[in-house]
C-alpha cells in the first residue's frame, strides 16, 4: 500500500509517498506561496502515483473537527493568502482520495509514537521550536484536540532576570513564542541563531524559557516522552541545559525514573530527525 | 445496580452509595486521620451495603498505573502517616469487589463529564482550588494519566505586580498552588480567605493567578469545557474576575465561540456542585 503525505508548513510544503511501515519512497518539498501555485505543484506531484490516502499536518490554527462547518480549512493566521483557507476542500477536488487533517505537530507526535523517539507509547508531547513554537500531544493513544487543538507555544513563562527583550509575538508578545522562537533570538542578538556561538548567553536563557514550559506540560499533560524539533533545536547544546533547568525546576516533585535517572532519555530530539513531519502525515493517513 | 464510592482528601474522606444514574443513596464523611482509624470507618460503612464495585478517588500523588508494582498506592506525600501507602491494597484485603483507582480530581472531570456541567463532552478540565491545586483532565474521552498524572497545580505563573508574598509549596515557593490555594491567600492577608471581603485586592491577585493558569491548560490540552470547584471558589466572585482576565491574556488568539462569545459557559462550577468528588469516584467504578 502506498501512502500520501502533505506537510503543510508556513515557509515550504513536503510532499512524499511512503509505505504503511514507514519507508519512504518519495519525497519533494517547494516554498509556500500564493495557495493556487502552491496547490498546483501539490496535485503535479501526486498525479499517477496512486496513493489509497493522503495525511495533511498543516501550520495552524487549523479546524480538524470533521462536525465542523470549517472542517479542514486553515483558519485565522497572519500568513498572507492563506487566512479562512479550504486547503482539503482544495486539496479534495483534485486528489480524490480519503484524507486525514491535522496539526503538523499532532501528526509528528504521532510518527514519532509511531516510528520515532516514542515507538509503542501511548503519551508523547512533540515540541516544535523554530520560527514559530507549537506543540502535539498523543494521550492515552488519541491525539489530544477538544475545543481546538494545542496551540501551546502561546503559553507565558517567567522572564529570564538577565533578558530586557520585548518579545515578537504579535498577540502576546513575551509568551514563549515571543521569547523563545528563532526570530526572537534573531532579533534579540542581531545574528540568526545558528550563528551565535553554543557558549552564548542565548542559550542559557533559551533553555531557561523552553524547559518552564516543558515543567508546565509535564505537569498538565504528564507526557512518557518529549520530543523537541525544529530549526533551533538543531543546537543540541540546548537539550543538557533544558534538561538540567527541567530537573531544577520540579525540584524532585514528579517522582518518576523518567526524570530522576533517564532525563537523557526523556527529553529528546526526532527519532525520525527531519522526516518526523512528513512521516507524521503518513501516521495521520494511516488512522483514516 | 450499587455501586460505592471513596473519595479519599487530606482533610477528609467521604464514602457513599449511589446508582449507576447518579442518584446518591447514601453519604458519610469521616475525618483523615491515621490509615488504620479511618479506613475502619470505610470497612464499616461498606459492610453488608452490597455494591458491585467501588471507585476511589485519592488525593495524591497516587500510582493509578495497574501495570506498575506500586499501583493503588499513595506515593510521596508530605500527608503524615499516608505516604507510600498501599490503600488500594488494604481496601482490597477487607472490601472484596472490583475497584477502580484515580485521582479526586481526574474523578471529578469524569463525573462532570458524566452527569455534570461537562455531561456529553469528552474533553474538560477540572482544577479544584481549596487546600491545594490540583487538576484533573478528559481529553477524546480518556483520562490523562501518561507518565504519572496531572500535577498541574504546580505549573509556575507571573507574579502579579502588587503581590509580594513569597509564596507557600514546600517544593516550589511560588508557583500557583504556592500562591493561590487556600493557605497561600490566608498567610498573605493574614485572615482565612472567606473572611476576605468581596470586593478586597485579594481576589483580583486570586483571579489573575488563576487565569494565567486557565490560559495555560486552554493552550495545553484545549478543554471543551473548564469547572472550577473547590473551596476557595465558593468564593462566585471569582468567575467573572477570571473570565475577564483569561480573555485578556488569550487576547484572541484562540479564536472559539466559547471564549469569544460564551465565556460565562465555559468557564464555570461544577454542576455537580459538592458532589462532585463523590460522583466522579461512582464514575470511575462505572468505568472499571
Amino acid at each position: 500500500m502506498k501512502l500520501g503525505a502533505i506537510e503543510a508548513g508556513g515557509t515550504k510544503f513536503v510532499c512524499g509517498i511512503a509505505t504503511e511501515n514507514g519507508e519512504i519512497l518519495e519525497r519533494v518539498s517547494f516554498p509556500t506561496e500564493e495557495p493556487a501555485i502552491t496547490l498546483e505543484k501539490v496535485f503535479n506531484f501526486f498525479k499517477d502515483k496512486g496513493v489509497s490516502a493522503i495525511g495533511v499536518g498543516s501550520f495552524g490554527p487549523i479546524d480538524p473537527n470533521p462536525e465542523s462547518e470549517t472542517y479542514g480549512y486553515i483558519t485565522k493566521t497572519p500568513k498572507k493568502y492563506w487566512s479562512d483557507f479550504n486547503l482539503i476542500g482544495e486539496l479534495q477536488k483534485n486528489l480524490n482520495v480519503p484524507m486525514a487533517f491535522d496539526t503538523d505537530v499532532n501528526g509528528a507526535a504521532l510518527g514519532e509514537a509511531t516510528w520515532g523517539a516514542a515507538k509503542g507509547l501511548e503519551n508523547c508531547l512533540y515540541l516544535t521550536i523554530g520560527t514559530g513554537i507549537g506543540g502535539g500531544v498523543l494521550a492515552s493513544g488519541k491525539l489530544i484536540h477538544g475545543m481546538l487543538h494545542p496551540e501551546m507555544g502561546h503559553i507565558f513563562v517567567r522572564r529570564h532576570s538577565e533578558d530586557t527583550y520585548v518579545g515578537k509575538c504579535s498577540f502576546h508578545n513575551d509568551c514563549l513564542e515571543g521569547l523563545a522562537a528563532g526570530p526572537a533570538i534573531e532579533e534579540r542578538w542581531g545574528v540568526k541563531a545558528y550563528e551565535l556561538p553554543i557558549d552564548h548567553k542565548a542559550w542559557e536563557i533559551e533553555a531557561y524559557y523552553i524547559a518552564q514550559a516543558l515543567v508546565s506540560y509535564i505537569l498538565t499533560v504528564s507526557p512518557e516522552k518529549i520530543i523537541l524539533g525544529g530549526g533551533v533545536m538543531k543546537q543540541l547544546q540546548l537539550f543538557p541545559l533544558i534538561r538540567r533547568n527541567v530537573k531544577k525546576i520540579l525540584n524532585n516533585y514528579v517522582q518518576t525514573k523518567n526524570i530522576l535517572e533517564n532525563i537523557d532519555d526523556y527529553i529528546v530530539p526526532p527519532g525520525l530527525g527531519d522526516n518526523a513531519g512528513l512521516l507524521g502525515s503518513i501516521a495521520l493517513a494511516m488512522n483514516i
